[in-house]
């Protein structure tokens, strides 16, 4: 079962990053070994064409995988992402992202998630990532 | 050599990507089969700890890896990211981060670039990313 | 539905890859957007620790790509592998390794997949890999 | 200054990794934060068109960088590849690959580095990767 709430995942948010605004990414649910987190159109990043760039998919794959990982360790501040690969895959539409996330391996050490990105009401994804983060070292029980 | 300057790369993304701002990277050099790119402080979204985010990070190699496929190919704006992966090596000091992004193939459909990033002053690495770019059609010459 | 049955696969295997000798992989199911190939234990390269190697698990992951491609386009041998990144996630039993690949993206120029591998009878996976190929250009209908 | 030399290298891989056979891969130099590595051409596992398979490009590059760890760390047999990324860039010659690994980052957990292949006499990469290794815990100095 996971250790944090959607709720107590936004209000985490709100104290350890209250520079990203309280209405950048919403986290939409929250089930054991996934998430949900939608990226609202109005907060995105535009390129030519009128596509979301590139920029906002990275950081809507690694938020997405930190939400994740709070959500089965509980909140552990300091993880950091180590390696984070992404694949483009289609145009995304003028419409919000949703993106889910799958943890693949929660290690002592090392946690690896996989991402997939849609435009909202498409289900051919516009975007892959694969999320590796470190955890640093826990005594005991976290949180 | 490169077929466009630092100053003709600057009006290009004035003319294509307003919405950056003027002052979001800076391009510092380019060369034959290399550019050098900026991310001033200010501009950073910062992270707990202090330390510059991932998702700045990521901009700024696709951003540099884009400015150095500009600068070999000319002026092409629907140029896309297809694949982008980055490993976080160490965490950045509260200074500009400086991109070297350097060509590894620059085919027809394909370009695959690698991009080192590092605090300004530092000689160890921060980040590093390989980023590849799908290359639209082109017909005769460039640009 | 699939262009390519596995027994059709098969027989490219024999006349494209005649190197790789009769029983190096062997597919087991051929499904629309999907399919799933088995690596032998006798035919592992073991490393200390009786675990079975990285790049026998690399070599999975792209010989099942490959055969999810051919399967959804027909026969193309010249089409060639640009990308590959492989999380590995757990030390694998000395067991066969099963990998399920699915096609993420299937464009006219590049195929993106994903392929979940996991030491048969377990649920866990060991692996996961991205992969990209690039496609020639095709005249008409393929196969 | 690096902890092993070429020929203890040599011999730890006879010693821990017996069925890699003696020649499959040639290890030319050891230097601080680099080694180099060779492919012999009558090793490859070829493919249609003569080239060299990925695979093999893939088992190089995991080579080299474990060779360029164990040469810094000294041997501990025990590391494990945790991430590997290869672009494939150009077809090789059938001519022996030269792979050059350098450490980006060597951390008391982690160690990345990025190899770069070439076909032996040729100036321009047929592939980079870059390739993560777990580091188990060590106690006093290593070796």
């Amino acid at each position: 079962m996971p250790k944090m709430t959607v709720a107590e995942l936004e209000a985490f948010y709100v104290t350890h990053f209250p520079q990203l605004g309280s209405n950048h990414f919403k986290i939409e649910e929250v089930a054991d070994g996934g998430v949900r987190v939608r990226l609202r159109y109005r907060d995105l990043h535009l390129r030519p064409g009128g596509t979301i760039s590139g920029p906002a998919l990275m950081a809507l794959a690694d938020s997405a995988m930190y939400s994740l990982l709070l959500a089965m360790i509980g909140p552990v501040a300091l993880a950091v992402t180590t390696n984070l690969n992404i694949n483009f895959l289609r145009k995304p539409a003028p419409v919000d992202v949703i993106a889910k996330a799958e943890m693949l391996k929660l290690g002592q050490r090392l946690a690896v998630g996989s991402v997939t990105m849609f435009s909202d009401g498409d289900d051919e994804p516009v975007a892959h990532a694969t999320v590796t983060y470190s955890i640093p070292p826990r005594k005991g029980k976290e949180g």
